[in-house]
């Protein structure tokens, strides 16, 4: 197996990778961005990615729902979740806060971290890296022009990078949420608590069109957990929607969801069914429950046997 | 075949059977009452019933409602519509309004043309009759009490009864509409324009109820042409509806609507798909055609094919 | 106070007029129909009526649910709940059941013995009466054609009548639920438990109009504890419904529903809040409560003290 | 009037504000960040700011999203559409494409121009800057490392920078949406085509919840414009969702959704009313006129004065 992953080397998705089972031991090649590391899968380059799809704080990662929500289909195999906890790293010579003039990291680090920033070293300025990995080695090279950088734990242990504060995020219990990425392939069997992934363009621009679509979840007791509105570029105004669900295809009120949503949003996309990170299980009424399903089948199936043609 | 209907002869139920094809030259047994009729069907004594389900002032027949919800499985196999225009018809030597001081008919003949009686003959007593035939035919007896009859134009003509008024009714444009009930068989290819009638026990008394089974026919487009409520006999609150909708079960979103009812009302009841008999087609949306839930299904089978066991 | 009620004396309905605190002692006026006993009333001949509207086994009384739907407004000032049982009433001379060839009395009382009849006297005759003290007290008439007849304990005895059999309901536990109708006037403080009833003519007919509906009372947690259409005379297919919901207008969800169904069916008619007979509370979601309610409204009137005009 | 914006000059933001009538000759500053620029106008510093909202493309823009939904209250006072287009801009030195070997930009530029950046020039690195103007002003800097930038024509000409190609971005016809925010004060009064923006944390984490919000909405005929998922920051699948609405505070069915919702989600925000740059209405129906509102209030006030305390 060859895995990719949104890199440099040393960043929360290298932790979300070496969560898989395996890939600790297997050739892992970092990406410079997220629609690079899904091109070397969908040409075959790579096997799978991780990718990172939300964070707790700062909300869905746009490049990746946009990625796998549009261009040659792809498939989600596996969720993981980091825990998201942030360091000081400086130069060797800086011994204190106040000597940090300019501080370096990836903008979404920089968002989780700004209040800390601004209250313990507001007049730093803020010098944006292409990742928090990045920005942090840099701090090794003597032509760099920052005096800090946040970064993960991971890579300031394993470059041996000054450490000066620890835990200087805004929100404690920050979490960001990956996804294993493949070419279309087999769906995983269900393990009991499972999540589905589907893209959903609003195949028209008129009031009740959002709930026209979750009334086909609704009406088979299809909990949602996460939604996430993006534009589809045609203009202001056109969006997408980017939805997980509880559950998996082979259950009957999710394969059923599925067609439903089909006649409404033909055009929407399945992204696969696969194990649910957080191992919660939502409970299901009976009469949402795979035997209603069949009940309610082998009956209307009864009744046809009676059509006349 | 063999015929019952709601009798005695020459009632607006027997102009209903006359209708059907073949009916005027077949057995014809009348029947005391609703419940005598559909035992006679039930019982292989006769091949179907012509019975009165809804008029279009009174309202349902709550006789052939409760009879075809519960007992012995029955089918609805056609329905038939007929104009209900009332004469009054007097014995021989009635000459004028004046001269009535007690008229008799069926409650509901009677509850039909109570607005003219009480305009026209405020003083006559009501006697009723087991039938408008029973009360018109009456009037041939000499021992008979009464002096009026309220009945269809039919049986005053047959009998040669003497008529003082036609078009008595209060409501012109009154009609009945009649279901022919025979034990479950075959059901009737569908025409184009059809109707499908189901009855459904709340499983569960509880806010909301009515809305989630209504949600299964709106959220495949299906409509609904009728919808009453009719107690099941276990206590005040305790209710079951009976409901037709337009299309036919070899329609999709028919078909769909029933397996979701299913889930949610496991003791419906399918009680048959026949020709309307009002012509009128309901326009069905792209997306609830049946090219739509084949694309879906198509789709979903798809999927399905990936699942790993 | 001046009561009438759907008479003769002796009737069920007259045990529901006697629940009525005061009522034993106040001047009770039989009529002979529910009409006429509504006439009563809003003629100012009365100053209230006690009539059917419901049994847990025949269903809703159509001449009451249609009679104050339409015609000059009335209120509904309270409900009574009234359990039927039956009796055997027969002539002097009959001791046994095999005696009897003819049994008398009103259609709504042979719809709810029919199967005692059937099963114990099947060749008797029936001869339907205006009411089932009518019938019974015919017995009593040298000229009476008919052997027995089906009514209330309490008119048989009072008059005395002789009684073979006790209980011959087919369904234990029948229920008739009354209501006590007046002019408008003052609505009654709540109770705590209440309800209300309101007519809703369908202001269009589409797919969706009953949904409708019952999304303004879904929205605000108000629920439904009974639910008939009625023809309105129009011609098939064109319904009112009339429908009691759980709680007063004096409480905000109520109000606020039926703000919102004036907007969508603005021909309903509310016929009134009064006490429930049932006694039973039907518990309120907090953002239902009255202060949920409260609370909003007051913040959107602070929101529109700032509008510019 | 002093106006902050989302700096540096010269950037798509500046574009924005120079819109407002007035705001070219008013005092303008610009700010570092979305919330340095929010933190002027709550301290009183700036009377408004105007920040982008939502990008044609790039979707919603987190910063203010979340600025504007949380911390002391703000209101939306205008809202401003800016098309956006990037020129190439490149240091004088560099004559074609092939001689750029590394380019710099605000990384949502970047996003908006990588495909035409990864087919023309696909060796270069990408340097990410603080803003489109921030990158391009550095061509002007001799010890800047990068040999492009992108940026708005605005900037291009203003500084006369040398501008290689125009119309790089990948999608035409892009838009981004901005807001003026201020202090809460006075809501302009309604122009006939106006927007209403609102914050609704979701009360309680349960299948449905966001559909009782979207019912809120669709019971009174109120359009969704936009809808936006974000993060509360208290754990994964936590959401606030923030809406946009056709119509104003002013419109009894925006005000009484506001209502509807306040009770359903407490802890909402109203962000204001005012007027939509787009110039569209939507159309309303009849029953959801302020007429129709203004009709039901009434008849549900004339119901009330007959309440007995």
């Amino acid at each position: 197996m060859i895995y990719t992953y949104l890199g440099p080397a040393g960043t929360f998705t290298e932790a979300a990778l070496l969560q898989v089972p395996g890939a600790r031991d297997a050739q892992r090649v970092p990406a410079a961005n997220v629609n690079a590391a899904l091109e070397l899968v969908r040409t075959g380059k790579a096997d799978a990615a991780m990718v990172p799809i939300e964070n707790s704080v700062e909300g869905g990662v746009s490049a990746t729902l946009d990625a796998i929500a549009t261009g040659e289909a792809l498939q989600i195999r596996a969720e993981a979740l980091v825990s998201i906890t942030f360091v000081l790293a400086v130069r060797q010579e800086i011994d204190s806060l106040e000597q940090i003039r300019s501080i370096s990291t990836h903008g979404h680090a920089w968002a989780q971290c700004r209040g800390w920033a601004e209250a313990n070293i507001p007049d730093a300025e803020f010098i944006p890296a292409s990742s928090t990995a990045a920005g942090a080695l840099a701090l090794l090279d003597s032509e760099t022009n920052h005096d800090a950088a946040i970064c993960s734990p991971l890579v300031a242990e394993e470059r041996g990078l000054k450490i000066l504060r620890e835990g200087i995020e805004d929100h404690e219990g920050a979490v960001t949420r990956f996804v294993l990425v493949s070419r279309p392939g087999a769906i995983p069997a269900p393990t009991g608590v499972d999540k589905s992934t589907v893209i959903l363009p609003l195949a028209e621009d008129r009031p009740g069109a959002l709930m026209e679509i979750l009334e086909q979840f609704a009406v088979r007791g299809v909990n949602l957990s996460r939604i996430e509105s993006r534009p589809t570029g045609a203009g202001l105004g056109k969006y997408f929607f980017s939805v997980d669900v509880d559950g998996h295809l082979a259950q009957e009120r999710v394969a059923d969801a599925l067609a439903g949503l089909h006649r409404v949003c033909p055009d929407l996309r399945f992204l696969g069914s696969y194990p649910a990170a957080e191992g919660l299980s939502s409970s299901v009424d009976a009469h949402n429950s795979d035997s209603a399903f069949s009940a309610a089948h082998a009956w209307v199936t009864g009744l046809k046997e009676h059509l006349e043609h």
